[in-house]
């Protein structure tokens, strides 16, 4: 059983909620952040019903609570910002000075749809990407990692379906890093890559917007991406 | 075997000269352009050579020629740019008298390390991408299409390994575009995909610098992309 405690913020929404009911599965407690605590303890809910609907056998185990946003941040290890990405600035200076030590994960995807533009384009972004935003509006202290942007949020809620996609890992704190990885492993058929510095999210980020025009083109829901040509311990996750 | 006469503008250089031995292996016409007609003559007989030093039987199928990069453009069918990003617009200029009914292909990945930055990072180029710069620079009939970014240049000219990789392409004219993933499946192990219109070459040329952050970050030097999810049509390739 995995012993990190993880705040989803915005754990409401499909990439939280899907993360969620995948790491508590695997033993991890998670705590589901909203800006309103009644919705957040109601997803909660539904991330056990998902889970227990999944087929487990450990139904009895599952640790899962919903709160607002900075009381879940404040009982953290791991802080997933996993909002729309208007949302991401107000709701990181909402919860800044909840981070203790924790490690800021962010998913943010700064796509054009999220403002009533194309969902297969990005948004100018003045610090170059989402992630670094993020770091921008987080304490100095804390670790920012970004990851999880191309992962289906739709995979990750049908427990009947193995995820078939790599999880590019974008920052500059290497054991964050290592952390997230092992995370990242917690949720079989993800594989996590390491994608270089926070910088690189600018790229990572946008291809969430290829794959969203790709699936459009294929009619697909979840196309994912796979790197080829990596040594064998990358291979085996 | 293919009947199309591909021009590969630049191919002196690394992926150019690996498009043109693949390409001449399964049965197509080359003119390999440089802006010296010697040069390009040169690596014509490299390309021969490295070519039936693979192995193939049909040695004497091979049709090679160099030529300075506007005659190889003005016998060709196909126009494959691959010059490095510094040098793409006035070579684009020189032959674009010269593209008579040919679909022009864009490889050219705006990496820094090509005017001395950071290999790991991107020019912003003011049309959006060295695609659409492209685009501004050939004439309005001619239609441009984006690929072949991601594929390594090495894997290519080694015919003892056999690609793994997709190869994401970019365009608004659907015929050129059915074109050119014909050309794609020319060379055994590349799977064409569709990535959208144009405009979503920001994306797939930035994923070479990505690739080449992975690659230093792992000590490989061919990583790759496959996507996954896909329909069984385009899976088969």
């Amino acid at each position: 059983m995995s012993e990190e405690k993880i705040a989803v913020i915005g754990g409401t929404g499909d990439l939280g909620f899907g993360l969620a009911v995948r790491w508590s599965l695997a033993g991890a407690q998670i705590f589901i952040g909203s800006r309103d605590e009644k919705k957040a303890q109601d997803a909660a809910e539904r991330v056990k019903e998902t889970a227990n609907a999944g087929g487990s056998s450990r139904t009895q185990d599952l640790r899962v609570s919903g709160c607002e946003n900075s009381q879940a941040a404040a009982q953290a290890s791991i802080v997933v910002m996993a909002v729309p990405f208007p949302a991401q600035a107000a709701i990181l200076k909402s919860i800044r000075g909840s981070l203790k030590d924790a490690i800021l994960v962010d998913t943010t995807v700064p796509l054009a749809g999220t403002i009533g533009g194309k969902p297969t384009r990005i948004l100018g972004v003045w610090q170059g990407s989402a992630a670094e935003q993020a770091r921008e509006l987080t304490p100095p202290g804390t670790p920012v990692v970004s990851a999880f942007h191309n992962a289906s949020a739709e995979v990750l809620q049908d427990l009947s379906i193995t995820p078939d996609c790599d999880i590019l890992v974008c920052g500059d704190d290497e054991p964050a890093k290592k952390t997230l990885f092992s995370l990242v492993k917690l949720i079989p058929g993800l594989r996590p890559i390491d994608a270089g510095p926070l910088e690189m999210a600018r790229i990572v980020e946008s291809m969430t917007a290829l794959l969203i025009s790709v699936n459009r083109r294929y009619k697909v829901h979840h196309s994912g991406i796979r790197l080829t040509g990596l040594p064998a311990e990358a291979r085996s996750g």
